[in-house]
């Protein structure tokens, strides 16, 4: 059960009222006016709780699952042990985010502006918009409504966030141009320069960065995750990308729509990546490469040069997946023979 | 000598004196009385200076080193060169820490609440805090005695922090539990929501992460470093355990005791380290994997399985390390071969 | 065209003073009076835009470039389009560079201390400084004339910073002195202490980290990095150096003068870089390296030993890269004959 320290719960509902919540059908049987208390996982559920079956792999979870519900796909649902009331469901783990998310509803901070903030007069804030303690707000700066702006973060001159954003504690935003509905978690750096120098022995001249970063709507960005604005083109993020803690996003990069960057990733200078393209944990994309819609990186993976659409890369340098499988594979066997000779 | 603009030096001390704090005993023949000023390298202490020899590598800096003395293993201490008091000991390294520590111990920052802060009424804050200026604390909030947090730091809504705690400047800590003498430094992220999500083309759900982040007694975390809040489970740091800058701890992940987490790795959501495991710089676990106790990765290594206990991986896919090095080792050789057959 | 929101335009400027800016010559018959309003890249320029050409690579692009006037090497000149006003100059880049900054200057902040900055009455701050919105600036800090500390930057105990600094907002500084011309980027962390231990199941124990972060004059420090202070030595940054976002450089470490150290690179503790060494991103050095003069080490290395001075090295572990191309040849090659083979 959620820790009341940090979550609030709302009070049981019933199944009826669950499955519409998840758009799911009560399976036969079912008696729609049963109450559930809370959500749980398919192992530490016990009759109050809902759970949810998403993968295959877990089906041995679900057939022990003391969960008085579960949300599970069609051809799943005659698995479920006895007892259990089944919600079928062709998306069951949405089915649970939103029923959880029903359950415990993020907490409504009272909007208004902590006497501590320092906001520039020139700067104008939507209606409803929340501003903790100690903000900094530079001039021009526009926000629209119910904005939430985390204590100790600095909105720099001219930043446009658009309505119904959250923006964590001690964040930095400067240089960009934020849609709707955009989270950016606490300690991320947006809008800095990027970097790119000419460079000779006899001295360096810093190349200035006149573009900036655009995040259009939907866009979750990670705890102290860096993006750098353009250098004169602009640095884009595609409406609806997550991308996770400890990211490095470069100069220029354009990323589409509803991509997929794990945490400690790095994209450098003038990359592309076309829509839905997944980038797993730490693996790193070489400037100016393009990476078409769809493509799955590896994690660790270095990609080096262009990816087509549609592919799964892996490796240093990465190639596709069933090539760096096979590669793998040989060096195992050809580590055994060589070592059955070695002994 | 340390630079008195950031260090306290305490007066000079009797060898003595420095053997019992050191848990070392003089070596015949020594002079108890005898007085040193501090601590210094085998490479450059002089003769009011006490150095360590830890590594029988360095054995040529100790003979050739002019430290009035040196704590070292009962084994080398023959090897002194004349002149050198000698303390044998056996955890050098320990016992110069417990020295160096003496002769500069941390400064004592007068305790108090900068009144800068911004403190919810509601929170609780134990005798002896330090709380410098412009930390912002939340609602409910517990914090116990003489914890120190640094300046422009958040305490968000609910945390709870044991005693004698010391969190950095420009930290972020929400929806966590946090032992005793747990050291958080400056820039990190704990408790923000996990990267979890049901993705589809047609939209995108944000699974609430109802989970804390536990962090046990005597837990060190890096700079910049981040770790983010269970999704119903915890995520877990146990006792002991050390972590250094810029790691990322996923959502669900549990730590065992006394592990030690190099700069820059990664643990992605529901790996489960045993206890004494170490994770050496820049290296990644994959999600759901399981590390037994006393594990070692290498740097850099990606692990995809489970890793059984005392044993030391290494590469991409991480293997025992034995055959990853004649693997680099056979790639090596072929190198070569195929290189002569080529010039 | 600069977002006003964000950048500053200057008026319209001739090509004779665009030519003296960018230390160029005018190719015969171009006219010196003619005006240009802006920089742009070649592939956006227009009529009134100078652009650049640095790169044989690009010169398709140079050749069908509409921009109204272009900086370019000498040798190749005459591939301008016809009605293009060419500027001869053995830099380009570096020209490009100070035009850009010619068009669009740094905006000039207003010097002052914002009232809610707290600053120890014991710290000194030189002439024309610029302390935004709560900055905490500890005991006995010595800041140069002219720098800027952006805002809830907090500058601790004993820190010193050279004239014409510019530190970003949400940074932390301690333990260090700072010189001149230097920049730090938001949420950076410099001065922390080392991650060193004397560790044993039986306990663990700090070493005090009694050294300090030196940075030299004209360094750049990129968002979310870390430097963590030296044990007894210094960690040192030399002159000129310039170190991208979430790069990890730890205790002891020290660098040459002139480095390029690419996001999220990471040094390990004592090891020690040349003069303009080049470290790509996400690559790794091992603890106790010495990495000569010039220095190259390609994207996602890992350097596990020595490097001699004027060489490149790529891979795990790092070698020549010579060697590691062939390797990655053979690989592709082996995997290309046993796949004939399997199918």
């Amino acid at each position: 059960m959620a820790d009341p320290r940090f979550f609030i719960t709302t009070p049981p509902r019933t199944l009826a009222d669950l499955a519409q919540i998840a758009e799911a059908q009560l399976a036969d049987g079912v008696d729609p006016e049963r109450l559930i208390d809370d959500v749980s996982a398919l192992e530490t559920a016990g009759p109050g709780h809902i759970a949810f079956l998403a993968n295959r792999k877990y089906v041995r979870s679900f057939m022990e699952s003391k969960a008085g519900a579960c949300l599970v796909e069609p051809e799943l649902a005659d698995r479920a042990p006895e007892g259990m009331a089944v919600l079928i469901c062709d998306r069951p783990r949405r089915g649970f985010a939103r029923i959880a998310a029903a359950f415990h509803p993020d907490r409504q901070e009272e909007p208004g502006i902590h006497p501590s903030a320092v906001i520039d007069p020139s700067a104008r804030l939507g209606k409803g918009c929340r501003v903790e303690a100690h903000v900094v707000i530079g001039p021009n700066v526009e926000i629209g409504e119910s904005c939430q702006i985390g204590a100790n973060s600095v909105i720099e001159r001219g930043v446009v966030i658009g309505e119904n954003c959250v923006i964590g504690a001690n964040a930095t935003l400067s240089y960009c141009l934020i849609g709707k509905r955009v989270q950016i978690a606490s300690g991320a750096v947006i809008g800095n320069t990027g970097f790119g120098y000419d460079l000779d022995p006899s001295g360096r001249t810093k190349v200035p960065h006149l573009g900036r970063v655009i995040i259009e709507d939907d866009v979750e960005i990670g705890a102290n995750s860096t993006i750098d604005r353009g250098s004169g083109p602009d640095t884009v993020i595609g409406q609806g990308t997550v991308i996770d803690n400890l990211v490095m996003i470069a100069h220029n990069v354009r990323i589409g729509r509803g991509c997929i960057l794990v945490a400690q990733v790095g994209i450098a200078g003038s990359a592309q990546l076309g829509n839905y393209v997944t980038i797993a944990g730490q693996a790193g994309v070489v400037n100016h490469a393009n990476i078409g819609d769809r493509v799955i990186i590896a994690a660790k993976s270095g990609v080096l040069a262009n990816v087509p659409a549609d592919s799964i890369f892996a490796g240093y340098p990465a190639m596709p997946i069933k090539e760096w499988r096979r590669l793998v594979g040989q060096q195992r066997m050809a580590f055994k023979g060589k070592g059955n000779r070695d002994e």
